[in-house]
């Protein structure tokens, strides 16, 4: 369940490492925080070893990079590798131009991502020529892409999650879906980015990538939903969202979650 | 009407592309996808060309600038240029510092805008010496550079949109004046900045640029008294503005609009 | 009094210059806008140089540093220096890596800050190997470091402003203790760095250092306070405290305030 890791991430705090982008820098650390996780943002390859080496998770977005920023996320990479650390792996806009298709299959390569987050546009690129995508927003959903995400997670070794309106989560063979979530999330940006970084706390405190991947995503979608019902726009939404990642109960979950495993 | 490119751009969704400034990555994406745009922010040398080449609009923001964002700025727009793809060009804190007047000339000169979109001192400033701004404000009033906007869009061949008070739009011998706004938004840090990103998404939609730009500020306007009235002050100000920018109906443009052909 | 330092922020709304970290460059932007006072955010060595000069006050922040931008802090803060314009400096992170432990002794030694302000981790780490924080986070509380802060001010001439649940703000043999606050600021991302830079506003109207810190705590505190009653939980908070920090009246600093010199 969900639950038990939300209550153990609000006990210990995780430190989480992100090498994210600048759109998301502060909404991402926001949300770590409102789930009880203790977020570091660090880029500079002169110390991104130190800090991947000790957090509980490494949180690797490319949003907007560029290649001083690739050589962090790798170094980051081996790092946490080295040392245990699972890394969340979101190729953001993948597919979209080449330098982004290029660093994702590079720090897949050479970092191995525990999970790779997404959504299914960004999944189909890492797989094939093209994008499918609009920038970074998608143009598939994650059931279109099932097979693409299998093979992935089969060619990786990673748990694949893949947000969309049901979102999917791949090991192997195994497939976890999670039906919560509201289309309102798709007119805020950085929730991919903040469900990447969310993954990360949850993989902090579950030896499971499949678990805390999927547990993740129930947390959001739920989380979602609450603060949709309550806002009157993408303006209102985000406060009301982060209040929710804070005050969220057991028996929010246990009401709302639609998860299959 | 504004309304007509409003009701495109929800439909259609045009990507825009976006270089600017790390203060405002995040409420300028929040502002796009509130109007119904598809935004990119990507910033490396290495990408930029091909983004800027399938957008429906390029903006470019020197609100912190460096040389290699320059790099990338010039490379962008020669390719929005090439490529029939409108570009906005904000150049926050022109006269505040050499290297920002010296960054506007360049990219003015080899990027060719479709609009220059700025406050009445940075414009002030692309025709002067000395800045009449105070960092990044404007110290001056539209209407008191009138005449240097008109001088401006004659050089350059570029509308000029000018924010204040009553914001003053300028295509060679034609002026737009758009009465509506806030005291309030000036107390919000990226306003204009958020004026230049939606004016890009008018731009992807609106073949004339006068009055892709005019648009663009009426909506602003307009949404900008409606959060005004119902906020509490600058925090809250901000969620309302984009839950209005998402939500305004044409009722509320025909009610409130004063805008001056 | 706090009070007649905010009325003069309000009335001459002085410009601060501020080099700081990608995470909070909005929400110290705004920040700074809602007491009054009018920020601006630049980190190219090619232009930090004339904006510190002419400001008044700089704040330098090492949140997400880089080399290219300790380079800019040290010419800033230089720059500062010759033109009489105090510098706030905060060390976040200080002690977590080598490259921020560096960063800090270098700008300190070099710029000679007129306040520094940190967490209780920082401030320790300034003077000890070894951090005593998680990341950014702080594991002590100011009156655990009080000799340290001491020590610190006395060694470099600067007030030392240390944030916790009762700050404590150090010049020399003077001390300086506001009790005013709440845990929930603990939660938002960002509010150390905003307590920075609103010192800078201080700084920029109060000759005396150690009021000027003092004061910015007292407002950042009374805010707080405030904003946490009114809030529902960590998002909700943020427009909130924006909208306090904006209308806050001498009534209600004189009602809550709870400083001790």
């Amino acid at each position: 369940m969900p639950w038990q890791d939300i209550v153990t991430i609000r006990e210990k705090s995780p430190l989480v490492h992100n090498i994210t982008n600048y759109v998301v820098m502060n909404t991402t650390a926001n949300a770590l925080l409102a789930v009880g996780a203790s977020p570091v943002m660090a880029h500079a390859v002169e110390e991104v070893e130190e800090l991947a080496a000790v957090a509980g998770a490494l949180v690797i977005n490319i949003g907007t990079l560029s290649p001083p920023w690739v050589e962090a996320m790798l170094l980051a990479g081996r790092a946490a590798k080295k040392n245990g650390v699972p890394l969340v792996f979101d190729p953001v806009g993948c597919g979209a131009t080449r330098l982004r298709s290029r660093a994702a299959q590079e720090l897949i390569q050479n970092a191995r991502p525990s999970i790779i987050r997404g959504n299914a546009s960004e999944i189909h690129a890492l797989l094939h020529a093209g994008s499918g995508g609009k920038g970074v927003d998608s143009l598939l959903r994650p059931d279109q892409i099932e097979n693409e995400a299998t093979e992935l997670s089969r060619a990786t070794g990673a748990v694949v999650s893949v947000s969309g309106p049901v979102d999917l989560i791949v090991q192997g063979d195994k497939a976890v879906r999670v039906a919560n979530g509201h289309p309102l999330m798709a007119r805020v940006t950085g929730m991919g980015c903040t469900a990447s970084a969310v993954t990360g706390a949850f993989a902090a405190v579950n030896d499971s990538p499949l678990k805390a991947a999927a547990h993740a995503m129930a947390l959001m979608g739920v989380a979602g939903e609450m603060a949709a019902e309550r806002c009157q726009g993408p303006g209102s939404f985000w406060p009301l969202f982060l209040d929710t990642l804070s005050l969220i109960q057991e028996s929010d979950l246990a009401r709302r979650l639609k998860v299959q495993w």
